[in-house]
């Protein structure tokens, strides 16, 4: 890994795909300026979460949305984790992760591979309803890290982070929507310990809340490095610019041997013991 | 499993040895008062965590500190996870705790398997110049629920938790002795997020912090529900009685199955996928 400064982009995701790929641009613009190398959007970030809109928010292929992110992500010369959007694939719908070079074109993708069926008392969801599942994580050699890819509840699985783990993964990039019930119970949670325990920079972004949605989303996009500090965290829309709120830090491959070097997890992993426990 | 109360000891770890011994029959005495059938002592519960000193303080089979406790075991009629002690075992030592059940008998024990050799700024360590690992978490049936053994820093490793999940373990008991640093950056986010990934009860014993000693714990003791919840957790001794801290809660068996049935992170598991990672 060589050094780099990562930008997250949030903000409340509204009913008009125009307005949110407007608020996308301003996203990416901005993290440019600021001399962002890689860029993630959340989860839905040009639809909202709402299972019964997301068949119609749908497109195949390079559709308009990830179309207009490629092309400037050519603009500004950054690569760009394109959060989700719902992707038709013939008869199938999945919710994708497209990964954009700074060329424009799609280095990878993404499915969510756990969806998201849930019986809370507050959040009530059946994402298998609406959506396949994925198959598969992404883990991309970028230029300047390598970087692993799921979506939201993906997050929860031990699995995910040992397939990235295995791949030697020093970045994960996670688009998400948390709920505010659960986000207020794990998402700072889940999302440090996952930075700890595999020694990765873990970087978060989820939609702001927006109080007249019927699934209001908890916000607080975050960067953690792989001691769990939170380098940088948004609020709940509080900080916005135009709509928009960038989460913006430096993630250093200096610091990353540093904690793996004074705290050997991966150095002490077991392998030849855990091959005798099936 | 069926709901029952667990209690977890803590005190400031003495280089006396009777003085720890009468710390724990004063713990044992009170947990089982408050009507605890499972006991938790910390790491090192008879002889301070100073890698110096720690073959001196070895016994080999039944020793007489865990006699101690075998005997109050039976008298109280409860199950006690004696956190660790420093085990001889001809010519290699190790970090192993005993579990003992309402009979005196012992029922399993476990050696710390993965060893603390780190060298924080703070915390300079080389456990294994010391003590050998073992090789197997450990995982009882008890009357009223699925018991899973670890030690410390074997909390940090995936492998272990996956060990537990594949066996069915409802509750974790974890002696530790996390010091200062590490401990006020990660217990409480790896104990809960251990709770919260696998769903399970997670106990955890840490000596108090002894200022005079050359290493000094953390504290905070706790007991974490499924959903990462904080049902009860000492503090750096304030709280303590006669030198002794109990850390007491009663284990739910009704809410490990709600937080499973509403938010199934388990059944979600998908090895068929898995399997095809390698």
């Amino acid at each position: 890994m060589n050094s780099f400064v990562m930008a997250v982009g949030q903000w409340p995701v509204s009913s008009e795909k125009g307005e949110n790929l407007e608020r996308a641009e301003r996203f990416l613009r901005r993290a440019a300026r600021e001399g962002a190398a890689l860029c993630l959007l959340p989860e839905m970030f040009q639809t909202p979460y709402e299972l019964a809109r997301l068949r119609a928010s749908a497109e195949e292929g390079i559709g308009p949305s990830i179309e207009r992110v490629a092309l400037l992500a050519r603009e500004l010369r950054v690569h760009v984790v394109a959060g989700s959007i719902c992707e038709r694939a013939g008869d199938r719908f999945h919710n994708t992760a497209f990964v954009l070079g700074p060329d424009g074109r799609v280095l990878g993708k993404h499915r969510k591979i756990h969806l998201f069926d849930v019986s809370l008392e507050t959040v009530n969801v059946q994402e298998s309803a609406v959506l396949s599942p994925g198959d598969r994580p992404l883990v991309l050699d970028l230029p300047f890290c390598r970087l692993g890819v799921c979506i939201c509840y993906d997050t929860r699985f031990p699995a995910v982070f040992r397939f990235f783990e295995e791949r030697g993964v020093e970045v994960a990039a996670i688009p998400a929507a948390f709920s505010r019930t659960t986000g207020a119970a794990h998402w700072h949670l889940l999302l440090r310990s996952r930075a700890v325990e595999y020694q990765i920079y873990v970087a978060a972004a989820c939609p702001a809340p927006d109080e007249r949605s019927s699934y209001v989303a908890y916000g607080h996009s975050l960067i953690a490095d792989p001691w769990g500090t939170v380098l940088a965290e948004a609020g709940e829309g509080e900080e916005a610019v135009e709509g928009v709120e960038a989460v913006i830090a430096r993630l250093s491959a200096e610091r990353l041997e540093k904690v793996r070097r004074e705290l050997p997890l991966l150095a002490h992993r077991r392998p030849d013991l855990y091959a005798g426990w099936r």
